[in-house]
């Protein structure tokens, strides 16, 4: 079981499923596990050419923050301990892509399939891949989630809802109030009648089958079922007699459609991966002083600091929650303590899902030189080669001055645009505050 | 009047329309204006306390890139030169706000009317103030256009056709293919039958009446027409019995409905705004130089660049066409050229409505010092100002050298960057290529 915090996977970060939306407190993660103790696994029909995104590439391979959107969808279901597998089924053009996307992120629990021609045949072809498993260790599920790769907020506490519900009814699937009035329209394009919006739901992803519903539903369904028809749940009620369980599901469930719901989605999972920040003072009393007032200055900024010594012992937990660091040098330009964070951040492979942001702050007394002349030099070098690794080193300077408060606030500015941003163009900069 | 390059309010920018996505060379704003030679008003509810974008402030009155979501609606129907009047319905305890808006960005065509307790309420409080215009320019408009406010990528192309077949037809409405499947429920909850999405469309904004169709609609209509109705198109037939024609619109007609999609309207401004440069060079070799290397450079990153030698002349078109401005300068490390750029953009008033980017790059021989010892304090204190004007300037500072190439690689990406992110935060920093 791969719960919060638990490490033995080294090559995997702690927090896969660090963009469940879910407030801290809330999670409900012990009663999911016990709630479903039957074989799971999920169908991923990612066969898609993209046209409405307005991009070449289809829209589940669209990267943002040097990931394409089909990783994140998988991490979400990875990071759910009681999901078996995932199959993904994907265009015969793109089954390179795909099995690059696997390697490069170290996915588990995922095997494709190809696509077929329609929805409907993908989907059929990734359920019909889970009655043939050969891994001894995975059997046939009990119960089969289908979602689409390009819904990548899904949430575990409603994938148990579905799961549960499509247990005991054979069918569940989510549905989202109607965000528009639907009219009917007559033959000439004018309005014949509009539907009244509180009897009718959107329909949306995920949904739940047992496995012997939705495999018999595609055995019986016909050619032009699988051609034209997009909905799994109609199949079951038409084919199996099953009607399914409707169950309201959260805003997060929205699907990337458009060109700017890429941007959308880069925003959430920026703005998650930027509420928080380890400041590292090396225990020095001018270097926590300013740690405490940068803590002021960025809480303004809705960014919060967890200040340590160093990354050592207990401390140590701070490589494994936090996607930020800032460590504070006080009179010392030497760069050793960013390398040694460096060094710390790559044993635990931690920037392999989302860039790491590391800032250095240089805080020099008034009689000192700012930094000695081979700094901007040795700082940039070190974050070219960091870059590569999916790290994003910055720097920033400030001196002890009578504005010693207006620098601060301007440092906290400064690193907290920087952890927003996670700009690879800026990297190396040695910014003054 | 107000067409494309016409300056003669000098507190407007000459470009109010930039956001319409129109490709260069498609434009028929021509024909648009010989179709509508009748008087066209509109009426934009916003009185919405903004509940499903999970923030405080009401969504139409959310700021991105200093400006709140509304502005950039009226904006988009200012620079329509066939509309003549836009009235805003807004709850009582927002009108200041409004009225602050109106005033911040210099909003012409607009009259503020408080809005009602619900949608329709807050429409016919906006239909019945166009029918009291006390303006004597200003008569009773043939078309009221009703949108919302929180759809501000509308186009004048699109209201061209709804306001012509609202004239012809009476009412006329936007409409879109659906994106998901709608369903019928159960009372308990249970799948009952999904809709055959070909005869369906989901009805969107903007719509359009003729004055008469849309007074007599709310004259007759019953309170609870006014308390739970929302289709405008539904009262036109019911009460005047006038079948709307239904014109499928543009994906732009999209509504901020959540945070979300506040981030993805910012990042399309953003990238509206990043698309191209003015490069200007003092008419020096060596900046020249630069600039066409630059030029390759940006290119590979989708942006264009204008390279002129200064912004005399014919060349101060550049002014008036581009958001963003690169001065090279070549050895001396004086500032004065950014600052004859300063006072230029101002004299057009051209930060009004969107942050200009002033990037300042420092090109010195190998042989000078890179920057005078003021030049960092001096850029910091320009860039402090400017920021308060909504000009953001920046600076790079590059040495020729065996490295030239890849200096003005870095140029290009670390320039690009600066331009698409729009930073506040990081104004005043001079940046190493």
């Amino acid at each position: 079981m791969n719960t919060q915090g638990d490490n033995c996977e080294p090559h995997r970060p702690a927090h896969p499923g660090i963009f469940t939306m879910r407030e801290a407190g809330k999670s409900d993660h012990h009663s999911a596990e016990r709630c479903v103790d039957f074989p799971v696994s999920v169908v991923l029909p990612a066969g898609g050419t993209g046209e409405r995104t307005g991009l070449q590439t289809p829209k589940q391979f669209c990267t943002f923050l040097g990931r394409p959107l089909i990783s994140y969808t998988i991490q979400a279901f990875e990071s759910v301990p009681w999901i078996q597998s995932i199959v993904v089924a994907v265009a015969k053009e793109n089954m390179d892509l795909m099995m690059d996307v696997i390697q490069r992120f170290k996915h588990r629990k995922v095997r494709v399939v190809p696509g077929g021609s329609t929805r409907h045949r993908s989907i059929c072809n990734g359920v019909l891949a889970l009655g043939e498993e050969e891994r001894p260790a995975v059997g046939r599920p009990k119960v089969v989630i289908i979602h689409d790769a390009v819904r990548p907020f899904v949430e575990e506490d409603f994938l148990c809802k579905i799961a549960m519900a499509a247990k005991e009814q054979g069918a569940a699937g989510a549905i989202r109030p109607l965000v528009s009035t639907v009219i009917a329209t007559t033959s000439e394009g004018y309005l014949d009648h509009s539907l009244e919006r509180a009897k009718y739901r959107a329909s949306e992803m995920p949904q739940g089958f047992t496995y012997d519903v939705i495999s018999q539903a595609y055995q019986r369904c016909s050619e032009s079922d699988f051609e034209f028809g997009t909905e799994c749940l109609h199949l079951a009620l038409q084919y199996c007699g099953t009607n399914a369980k409707l169950i309201e599901g959260p805003p997060t469930l929205w699907k990337v459609t458009y060109k700017r719901d890429l941007a959308a989605a880069e925003s959430i999972i920026k703005e998650t991966l930027s509420r928080s920040a380890c400041v590292i003072t090396g225990g020095l009393a001018e270097a926590m002083n300013l740690a405490d007032a940068l803590r002021k200055g960025v809480s303004a900024l809705d960014m919060e600091l967890d200040i340590v010594p160093d990354l050592m012992g207990d401390n140590a937990r701070c490589l494994l929650k936090e996607w930020n660091f800032i460590q504070v040098s006080v009179s010392d330009s030497c760069l050793s303590e960013v390398e040694a964070i460096l060094v710390a951040l790559e044993a635990e492979n931690r920037a392999l899902l989302h860039p790491v942001v590391v800032i250095w702050v240089h805080f020099s007394r008034t009689d000192e030189l700012p930094v000695s002349e081979r700094t901007p030099t040795a700082i940039m070098e070190l974050a070219s080669t960091a870059k590569h690794r999916n790290i994003l080193i910055y720097g920033i300077q400030l001196k002890q001055s009578k504005h010693w408060e207006r620098s601060v606030s301007r440092v906290a500015e400064i690193a907290s645009a920087l952890i927003r941003e996670r700009s690879p163009a800026l990297v190396g900069q040695l910014l003054q505050a």
